[in-house]
């Protein structure tokens, strides 16, 4: 790790009331940061993949309605604001999450709406410590990780939870190093994890999105990590497209697959994958590359954003909690409990 | 089918003694064709990817050897420029069969290498027929057929491998639909398994390399059908990279897997896969996208550009001597005598 300081994308501005966000349509080659004043501008952000990951949305979202709620907005406004936004992707349980949780406070006043969202925030980042801690202890040593998309500081408070593992792997001494998939259509792992771990110091090589399974075969990775968008009762886990092939590669290779996930990932009223709704975004994300099109004109593309993993395929899901093994849906009862 | 003239992606320019190569690296944007005089030139096509697909790189370097010959060149030069196309890229063994086919008529005169040449072209596209019959025959009605890279008629003299047995099925009746995968780095799937599909009017929707496992899980696709580019003696396949995690992921579902080539790409030569050479490219090609660089400066891409699947994966592999069913070494001997 280098000297730096830690990379948080979600920050709130209490000297002008703006829920300030590193945009991440824009890295590597641009570092800006978007100062947003109200929950409309943070939903459209939302939906834009300015700010994505599961978590970092949660917290994006808390932000924005504390901002509303200092600008004044009466309780009627709020709660239609609180909607919206909870509606801006559909798949990862945790914007609903932190919405819910806000929404309990607007009866208390603005000051105790920014403080429930300061705790989210502070929250995460305290359970990605704790995940980090507890999956660490799973890698063996100077493991070839693989990771799909980016589940790093980038897609939470801060730290990371697939990419939190990775840090804290290396802060106790093991030098794990890290084989990211750039993750078509949104290259998050090309544009986000490469640069976040490059960062930090933390090896990472980069691969097409096609290349694990030869990797495997070839004994080149020894452990897959990635992050969740939800987590169902039964241990079923929705994750960016793309995750499910790799649990699938991964178990006929004998290569341990492993999700880490904050608790607000699991959700306990959705039994499994299949009640799970899988965001499909526009074909255009896929056809269109750096504003080039790749295809030719009038071939449609598919782009369900999700997949979902069978909880059969996961050798162990991280929370800060504790770690679930299988069988998971008992494990996660456990954990609720 | 519309009734525009097939596609023949290489051709010989007799009056102007020029080896014609539509130039992949443009397509879909602007269709190029390219007149080169020498076989340093063809060679470099070959490597930069202007020409690619293994059973149309073999007639590429059978015209480059021509196009010398007819200007004049000895026998030790016509060698020497054998030896150099042969080592364009390792990994098809068209490549490295169509020179040595070719450099048994250097002794006969330049007339006899052109006919040669024409007589690979001719026989590369008759072949591709036959196999599109034979394959054609495996696909359920409206079968949803998976596809990776190029292996149509821009990968071979005209029609296609696994694009043939597409055609085939569509000329006999069978309304099957494609999904083609993107494939990485090169986009070889957008740019021009789209484009070539789309130009006859068969219809075909574009995924990422990482969708194919979701969609399989989800019932919505009946068989993957691929090219090759080496098949060794006991079945096993090499080709596009990331065409293994397809066939792991097919077996997984109990789809079946599909490989089409002419008999030129069966290496006897070779035992197995792991004698395969499998060519390395370079990251940048990984790292860039359209001149824009996807990654931060300073992260290594990995970019093996060719696989190897296990013969126990593939359910057929479909030649124009018939079709090797499992086990494959068994079948292909017969096929071989």
């Amino acid at each position: 790790m280098t000297g730096r300081a830690p990379l948080r994308p979600v920050l709130y501005d209490e000297g002008a009331d703006r829920v300030r966000l590193l945009d991440q349509r824009l890295l590597p080659g641009r570092e800006e940061w978007l100062a947003l004043a109200t929950s409309g501008e943070v939903a459209e952000a939302i939906r834009t993949l300015a700010v994505r990951g599961a978590p970092a949305i949660g917290v994006a979202a808390a932000y924005a309605l504390a901002a509303d709620a200092r600008r004044g907005a009466d309780a009627a406004t709020l709660a239609r604001s609180a909607e919206h936004l909870a509606r801006a992707r559909p798949t990862a349980v945790n914007l609903a999450w932190a919405v819910k949780r806000i929404s309990a406070r607007f009866g208390e006043g603005a000051a105790a709406v920014l403080r429930e969202a300061h705790a989210i925030r502070d929250e995460d980042e305290a359970a990605c410590r704790r995940m980090g801690a507890l999956g660490a202890a799973l890698l063996p040593p100077r493991a070839r990780v693989l990771t799909h998309c980016n589940a790093g500081a980038l897609a939470t408070a801060g730290y990371g939870t697939a990419l939190g593992v990775i840090r804290a792997a290396i802060e106790a001494g093991n030098p794990v190093t890290v084989l990211a998939d750039e993750t078509r259509p949104f290259f998050q792992g090309a544009r986000l994890t490469a640069w976040e771990l490059h960062r930090d110091g933390i090896p990472v090589t980069l691969l097409t999105d096609g290349m694990a399974g030869w990797l495997m075969q070839r004994r080149e990775i020894d452990a897959v990590v990635v992050g969740a968008d939800r987590i169902a009762r039964n241990g079923d886990v929705a994750n960016k497209i793309g995750t499910y092939g790799l649990a699938v590669l991964a178990a006929h290779h004998g290569i341990p697959f492993y999700v880490a996930a904050p608790w607000s990932t699991v959700d306990l009223a959705t039994p499994d994958g299949a009640a799970i709704p899988i965001e499909e975004r526009g074909g255009d994300e896929v056809t269109m590359v750096a504003g080039i099109r790749i295809a030719p004109e009038g071939v449609p593309a598919r782009y369900p954003a999700f997949d979902v993993t069978p909880a059969a395929l996961v050798g162990a899901i991280v929370t800060e909690r504790g770690v679930s093994r299988p069988p998971h849906p008992e494990a996660l009862a456990a954990l609720a409990r």
